[in-house]
């Protein structure tokens, strides 16, 4: 569990931390079973993100080349026609072996058949939400269609609260025989703890340290990302300064005086204060949540506690 | 079963009539399991061709616009930005998420959680090796590469064979308890009848009836596609003669009377019947495979008999 929080600091492999969490909520963590359902779920999200960066277009990922984009480069070595393309669909086909190793694991972890089912139907169905929450994503993307406060905070719920929190939690509580009650309420601590997340992540891209978060603070801006800063900040300003933030926001070539213009302004028209009361309005529903859990050995809900915390207050 | 038949015959819903077959060797059909298995094994499909279509660059799929090009036209009508990407990402998305719906509905069938599980597994894995097969398609197409004999065979058994037909009965039959026995029979049965359909394709596409095809007779070799017949013309042409084949094979603008001397030239060499042997052998074993079923409630032996038959003496 101590390896969780290293994980959790650090963004990595924090679903399989997760998986062996919610077990642990309920019984000692048993590596043979929390062990393969913990890499599944992290396939699934490699798959997932296989098919991200094809839609993303984009060509790196962890630090290396994202695996489409290494098909790319393999079929430029060796002359195939059409090399981005040829990237493409071998990259949908890996993504896809993925999705299937993945259930093929789960179909044979070693708990009982009924409970394996439901693991398996679980994360279907999450992983059909992500995929919703996905085509939505694009669909903004591709737009100019303002979403609405709570269409970004729905896609917050489904695609990092219920995916990247609530399902590894509830699958390794699953494994663990939890009942309907605990069930829901790591549904329910995951969403919240998800939608922290996120709106920390936006903070921090607004108003981080350059130094600690690693990317220049204001890209998101640059990037025009619908974030609840934007849309709470829209809506307070004069139709003069709407315009100026219109040719601002998501405009690459934007200057670094304009840039900092919008984060001056989200701070004195109090934006950053209001996003801050959702998340400790937030962060309450979650510790609330928290002591409501069976009292757990191995540490487990110390361990969220400090999950939750990290959330709340991380600066990178 | 007299469905069965007539989507056999058509090529329509194959799969999940294959799975009602698969479970009827041993007991009477009983909808409730053999409708929702069946359906999951059709949704599969569906997937697989919703991501094939992208890669592929295909618009139409079964007499509609393929689903990634619906999306694309819904795009442009939305003036969204680059809308053949954004159809792209929207039928990657939605493939996964048939994907992923179709492993919700086996994880829900009313058979015991084990059984369950198996089929899942069975699914998974099977749908891995589709995906592998699609990747070496993908990557024979887009290179000049000649694959060799048995790597064709393999494409056969693994896309063909092992997806289209061992795995719908094999699912059928494993939730009717089949034993590993049979299970192994039908994989082996599956595989063989799957090979001869894809051989008799390939030999009707070269001397079928233009009328009722529906497609130009002749169009394989306009496309170049890799089949046995190829294979084994090539090897026995001289080097003059290969070297004219070359400039045909795979040429969309080839004349008639080159595709003309081509098929000739099989006959002629008796390529023809070389790969005509080789669909009566597996014709031969499937029948020994069929004779050793235990006999069958419902006819479903009949039908798998005049599957067969179907199979190796289809016009069209």
């Amino acid at each position: 569990l101590n390896r969780l929080e290293d994980f959790a600091v650090q963004g990595k492999m924090i679903r399989g931390g997760l998986v062996s969490l919610g077990y642990s909520i309920l019984r000692p963590d048993s590596p043979e079973i929390t062990a393969p359902l913990g890499a599944a779920v992290e396939l699934f999200q490699s798959a997932l993100l296989v098919h991200d960066d094809i839609m993303d277009r984009d060509a790196s990922r962890r630090g290396n080349l994202s695996l489409y984009y290494q098909y790319k480069e393999l079929a430029e070595t060796e002359n195939l026609s059409d090399p981005y393309h040829t990237g493409e669909s071998l990259g949908i086909c890996a993504g896809d072996i993925a999705f299937f190793l993945a259930f093929d694991m789960i179909s044979r972890i070693p708990v009982n058949g009924d409970i394996r089912s439901a693991i398996t139907g679980t994360c279907a169905r999450e992983l059909a939400y992500v995929g919703n929450a996905q085509m939505i994503d694009v669909w903004w993307g591709a737009g100019t269609k303002r979403p609405t406060d709570q269409e970004v905070l729905h896609l917050y719920e489904y695609k990092t609260g219920r995916y990247t929190f609530s399902l590894p939690l509830m699958v390794g509580a699953m494994a663990a025989e939890a009942g309907e009650k605990l069930l829901g309420e790591l549904k329910r601590f995951g969403i919240v703890i998800g939608t922290i997340f996120q709106l920390k992540d936006d903070e921090i891209g607004l108003f981080g340290n350059e130094k600690e978060i690693g990317k220049p603070v204001g890209s998101d801006i640059r990037e025009g990302k619908k974030t609840l800063h934007y849309l709470y900040l829209e809506k307070k300003l004069s139709p003069e300064n709407k315009e100026r933030l219109a040719a601002i926001y998501g405009n690459r070539e934007a200057r670094d005086e304009d840039v900092s213009w919008v984060r001056t302004l989200m701070t004195e028209l109090g934006i950053r204060e209001e996003v801050n009361r959702v998340m400790s309005d937030l962060t309450k529903e979650a510790e609330e949540i928290l002591e409501g859990f069976p009292p757990a050995e191995d540490g487990a809900k110390a361990v969220l506690t400090r999950l939750l915390a990290e959330s709340s207050k991380r600066k990178k």
